[in-house]
This record gives structure tokens, sequence and C-alpha cells, in this order.
């Protein structure tokens, strides 16, 4: 493989495992494809990168279907079409349990990689798209029942959302272009949200050495939610939930507000970096509520 | 991670299954930590390139020990360390079964990269050491009551072939300093021998779209391997047995003796690529022997 001169390697690996991150249950060999390559791509993302390929591992029993193998590699081609990346090798081998291994390589100019280290109090936080969504396209997948009062296309959004997550890399040159147009030169910390909003906030805090403020009516949610869950638990799927997939990026504010008005709703502002250790959900609107502080034990666990 | 201007990178990767590619009879956590580190770095030096680092995806069950888990980083970081190589990140996840994935990362300049595809007829096949130690001590780490007659130090030999495999990355700047002193710009052809010394003749023949020859009795074995197996079966081992991890080099004539006399014994010259279909094996000291083809279907079967 060729890299650009002057350009930085990006490298992110995923193990994926049935029954861990996919079932026949709820996906079908396309979407663990699509999911495997949306996952990496999105990490690629995450740190300002453009993909170049990837390599896929797989391990397998000796019984699965070779029409599910060929939908697997159906999903990651579709997945990576749209961003010209294309799938370098691979290894295969006998497995008890359906493995999907991935390592994704990107590139970037030194000075425009995003790192989770590099928020300063003050930042604005801003999320590029709804969360919650995700974790609800999965709660229809396992429970069709639920969510009767859904139309058929708010219901298909949400199991979209979950079965074919997209990978924001459409953000990063319009994050270039707004900050180019901005102040002088910026480090943009930031991570993806796939083991969930809170996740990523408190990941970039611990790596920065800083606290955050959310302001949880900020948060934009997938507007159906209300229909079917109560307030609370549509928070907890939005902070918690997983795997929405969206970038979570920590700017100064006049270039935050830029990017929010460039990438158009649901791109929100949802609070900014402290100097405290902690990480607070606080009402913007009602300050009587008391605040919380993030209960970063509802994460996604893997073990 | 920077990549030298001018540079081409190399990626492998590698899927290893508990029960596939180790088992707990036969290989300490270190063990499995090294082969592994091994196998990709080997698959480096095969493409003529130099490391730069390994990624580490780890699907584990809930119940192993964590020492296991350090030790399996030990024999990682103990192969790794002679080049200089670091564990870049990784993946880890809940599986069922014990699975570790490897991806390697290298660079090489852009004419000395080695592929499979450029044999030419009439190149002599090198070999850069010998062919059946690792198999041989896979037996002896199955079957302890064999090989009786050998002496303590043959028999930690061959175990140590099987379960501390050295990449021969200390072989390419050797190749090149040869080839450099030799005639003018020259594509060398090779492979490493992970899944046989048969199995990497055909893969390069196949990919270059030659044939070759090889003499079974120039074929470097293990020399206290004829205290306990029949010649057959030494042979058998040397083609078939796998994971010697030795590279196989197709190059002209005077450049692989040179290669030879540099590298000295066990590094041999086994055979030499033909314009035919087939690939045979000759006895070069005896043409009364009927010739036989290689039985390809003896190799490395992944299911």
């Amino acid at each position: 493989l060729s890299i650009q001169s002057g350009k930085q390697l990006v490298v992110t690996t995923d193990i994926l495992v049935d029954g861990v991150h996919f079932s026949d249950r709820t996906t079908s060999a396309f979407d663990v494809g699509w999911r495997a390559a949306a996952a990496n791509l999105s990490d690629l993302a995450a740190m300002g990168a453009s993909p170049i390929g990837i390599t896929v591992g797989l391990g397998l029993p000796g019984d699965v279907a070779l029409t599910w193998i060929d939908e697997l590699y159906q999903g990651l081609v579709a997945c990576l079409q749209p961003y010209q990346t294309s799938i370098l090798g691979g290894d295969t081998c006998r497995s008890s349990i359906r493995t999907v291994a991935i390592t994704a390589l990107g590139d970037v100019e030194p000075h425009r990689v995003i790192q989770r280290s590099t928020a300063r109090p003050g930042d604005a936080i801003v999320v590029t798209g709804v969360h919650g969504a995700s974790r609800a396209g999965l709660e229809l997948l396992l429970h069709p029942e639920l969510g009767h009062n859904l139309t058929a296309m708010e219901r298909s959004q949400m199991i979209q959302a979950h079965q074919r997550p997209r990978p924001r890399l459409d953000v990063i040159p319009l994050l270039w272009e707004v900050v180019d147009h901005g102040t002088a030169s910026l480090a943009i910390a930031g991570m993806d949200s796939s083991d969930g909003l809170a996740d990523a906030v408190l990941q970039i805090c611990r790596a920065s050495g800083v606290g955050a403020e959310l302001d949880w009516r900020s948060i934009p949610l997938p507007s159906a939610l209300d229909l079917w869950v109560t307030p609370a638990q549509r928070l907890d799927w939005a902070l918690y939930g997983g795997e929405d997939f969206e970038l979570v990026l920590c700017l100064p504010y006049p270039t935050a507000q830029d990017l929010v008005e460039q990438l158009g709703p649901p791109t929100a502002i949802v609070g900014q970096i402290t100097s405290n250790a902690s990480i607070v959900l606080i009402d913007a609107n009602d300050d009587s509520q008391p605040n919380q502080t993030l209960d970063l034990k509802q994460g996604f666990q893997h073990f």
C-alpha cells in the first residue's frame, strides 16, 4: 500500500463475536458485515482520518452456510463502497463460534488528527446526530410487539439505525472547512459514540484530565421515541444505549456553533467541558432540579 | 503512526483459535503469544518488510485466568522486542473460545517488495532453514514417550522449533546486500513456509504461472530426526508439517549461491523453478527413481 507522503497512518481493530455483537435473531449476515465495516470506519472518522482499506479475519464453524459468508462480504462491501475503501486481505479459520476480526487503516494529515486528550475547559461538546435510535431499533427487533403506535417509517428508521449505521466520515471535511475559516490552528478532541454517548464523554474527559456538564435536554433524540417509552428510558438509551456511531467533538464555542450550523440539525451542542473532575447531567432550563452525576457503570460491559 | 516517506506499507492478519492453532496440551500462554507474533513477523519478512507494530484482538471466555492473559502478552512482547516492534493497540471481547486476532504492519522500499508472483523458470529455490522440526516438536509434546533415543538437547531443539519459532527478519538485509553486489535490479519471489514447504512452493508457482522441481535430498532436515522416524516420515513432515516459518526465496542461480554462502548452513538451494505446470519431487543423485508429483492436499487444511 502507498501512503501519501506527509500523512500519518491510523489503525483501528475490532473483534466481533456471535451472541455478543450480533445474533441471527436481530442481524442478517449482510448487516453483520455492514455493521463491522461501519464500526471501523467510524473509528477512523473519530480520529479525523480517511479510510484506506480493511483486513477481515473470519473464524467460522464448518457448518456455516456459504450464503451467510457471501452475504457477510456483500454487507462489508456495501458499507465500504461509498468511501472507495477496499478489503485488502484477511485470514479464515475454523472456530466453534462465528468471529469477525476487522482491522481498518486510514490516513490523516498530522495537524488534523482528532484525539481524546485535547479537550479544554470551556470547549463546547458537539454531537453529530441523534442518540438512542440504535438501542431503540434493537428493542423493536427483539420485541416486535412494542411500539405499536409507531408508523412503519418511524419503526424502520430506528431499525435501520441499528442494522445499517452510517460512519460519519462526511463530517471530517466539513469540520476542517469550518475550523480553517475560524481561528488559528486548533486541536479538536473527539471520539465516536459507539459505546454510548456517556462513555464517549467519559473517555474524552479522562484522557484530557477535565470534566463536563451535559445538558440532557439538548441531546438530539429520535422524535418517535416519546411515543412508546418514558422520558427516563429515552435518556437512558441516549446516554448508555451505544452503537449510534455519531461523533462527539470538543471545540471552542464560536467554531462549534459554526459547525452545528454547517451540519444542520440534528447536530447540536449538548454541553461543555469543565475543569471539574466529574461529568454532570444538568437541565439548563430548570436549575431547581438536582444535578445528576453520570452513571458510568451503565456503559457497554465487555465481560 | 508515521511511515517513512517513500516506503510502502505492508499489512498481514491472522486469526488463531484455541483447539485449532494452539492447545493447553502443547502450548503455554506465553508460547501462544510468541507464536502469534512470530507468525505475523514471518509474514512481514516474507514480503521483505520491516515491522512497525501489531494490533491484538482478543476473544476470551469470562473464566480465563488473568495469568493466562498476562503470559500471552509476555510472549507477544518477548517475540517482538528484538525487532523494536510494539503493540499498537487492540480490542478485547467476550467469546466462548479463546481467539487471538493479530494484524501486523510493516514498511518496505517499493523496489524491495518480495512477492509470490515474480518467480521465473531457471530461478533457484532457496530455503533459509531446516523443515520438519516444528512438526517433530509437536509430536514430542503430544507423545513424550517417543524419541527416547534423542539427547535432551535434540529433543529441546525440536520442541523449541515448535513453541518459539523465530521469524526470519534477519534474512532481509543480507538478501539485499547480496543482490546489490550482484546483477542489476532483481525482483525476488518468495513467501514463508508457515503452511509447509510444499504449500509455499505451490503458492509461488501458482502466482507466478510456473512449475518447480524439488530435490528432496537437498531439503535441510533436523539431523536428529533420523533417530526416531522413517525417511518417508521425515520427508512428509518437511514438506507438509508446516510452521517452520523459514523463507522460501526464488532468485537467479549465481545470486542464490551467494545468498546460501552468506547465510551459511542450513540455508540451501532445494530446487529450481521450471516452465512446467507441475511441482515434481526429484532425487538429483538417483534418476532411476520415478519422480513424484507433490501431493498438495496434504497441506494445512483450514476446515
